[in-house]
């Protein structure tokens, strides 16, 4: 089939799943949209959250997808309800998957979770871990300075060692065997939290493992692109803020094209998300 | 004049210029409007920015307020004009407050200006500084980890230390002899950037000179209020996200109470402001 596949994000942190679905399904188109206007997620509440990720998978339903991948950590812990019940194609988060494989790999039943404020004081993870294993203990740990740790680059650097170890130290107190990098930013900081958290705690990056969900749905369901995709990505953003490129390049691991911003106000107006928001706040008291 | 003050920030970090109006102008009823659900301005472009300011201005118009105070310095830094041009009361904003302050307390003509990504590349405080004293040199560093820093409360620690040395150390090689705060959740670090610069170089708060510059307006303008003040000051936030209460009350100084939530979107609806911002964008092309 060869319909695209959408993948939204809070911004263009999600360019790091958008770079594991190159890899993995180099014959998929990919549209994507990022919500730099209304960045970050992860600070809001699940009411304001849940908005946004049914206004972004509308903005991408208009491109025809045949499934939708959401790579914002936040949205997939606070929103995947409401967009499985609204959405008639498959929806797949980065939580799931993330959950699934940390489930499955963990010896000693002790997982440790890190991601935004938002996505830690969900308990996303840990209600997922909990239903496919209930024996495990997650330990969850919000650490709101990585994000722009890696937005100013300092990958490789003390201060963000030193932040590192201050929020990872709880973590291996709890002698966590398993990690999950429960945000799209925290794939560049792999290293520095393998060298935080030393060779016996295993991390699982929730963007590749939702990368590899993807292509396991599109195979049971039948709905690969078999043709060869002359396509290009196309990706959209909701605004072109300072330093775009540099930190889209780093995310995506390749310099960033055809990106195109769009006038998301007026598309949220001829939507009439208000009248939709509204019923969500409704079903949500 | 018994007419209330309309102020707005981004979200909470404008609290810490509600401070010091509380503090100076004790007979004032306050009217503010923080952004939460579109926070941080910093990270957005001009024109969405400009749009954002417009809107949060005609949420406070609502409100009949006598006079505007445009706490966020991205915000001042890039909308002014504006607000300036679209309103018939009075506008006063943070960064010519601070940059008058500094222009005029500069010994050596070097003045140094911290703030958000887009408040620095925007120049505001070099050009108003370059307007009141052309010999003066202005040396502008961004600095994007003090507002997560301020908002986990690390205000006298270790990791702060060591990136407020980084980012500030440019700033004394250049040897500048005043330093302008230029960002609401900066005066929270105060300490902390007198420790790290040293007794020689003194600090602008431009929340506090910005209060300062409201009283003084209010007086010419012979617009104060003369009556006695029995109505509380009202907050209105556009989304209640985790710790509200915890770092709104940090920034305030004193417990935060009457707290709206206000259903931002409905507003814009209501204004119709996809019209109006693709005025301001048809203007900034």
């Amino acid at each position: 089939m060869q319909k695209p596949i959408g993948i939204f994000d809070s911004g263009i942190g999600g360019l790091t799943v958008v770079k594991q679905l190159m890899h993995l399904l180099p014959g998929e188109r990919l549209i994507y949209f990022g919500d730099t206007a209304r960045i970050p997620y992860g600070n809001k509440s699940k009411r304001l959250i849940e908005q946004y990720a049914m206004e972004d998978a509308r903005f991408l339903l208009q491109y025809d997808v045949k499934a939708l991948v959401v790579a914002c950590n936040t949205a997939s812990s606070l929103a995947m309800d409401v967009l499985l019940k609204n959405l008639d194609i498959p929806v797949i988060g980065v939580v799931n998957p993330g959950a699934a494989a940390a489930a499955r790999l963990t010896r000693n039943n002790r997982i440790g979770v890190i991601g935004t404020i938002a996505t830690i004081s969900s308990d996303a993870y840990r209600h997922e871990i909990d239903r496919l294993r209930p024996e495990a203990q997650v330990v969850g740990q919000p650490c709101p300075l990585l994000v722009p740790l890696v937005e100013e680059g300092w990958l490789d650097d003390e201060i963000t060692r030193l932040t590192l170890k201050r929020y990872l130290h709880p973590l291996i107190e709890q002698q966590v065997d398993t990690l999950i990098l429960g945000c799209t930013h925290y794939p560049l900081l792999e290293q520095a939290i393998a060298e935080t958290v030393g060779a016996n705690i295993q991390l699982i990056d929730s963007g590749k493992e939702a990368a590899r969900a993807v292509k396991e749905v599109l195979h049971t369901l039948n709905i690969e692109n078999r043709e060869v995709n002359n396509n290009p990505n196309h990706f959209f953003v909701s605004d072109i803020p300072a330093r775009f490129e540099e930190v889209g390049s780093r995310f995506l691991g390749q310099k960033l094209t055809h990106v195109e911003r769009v006038n998301f106000d007026q598309f949220l107006l001829a939507l009439g998300s208000a009248s939709f928001s509204d019923r969500v706040m409704k079903e949500e008291v």
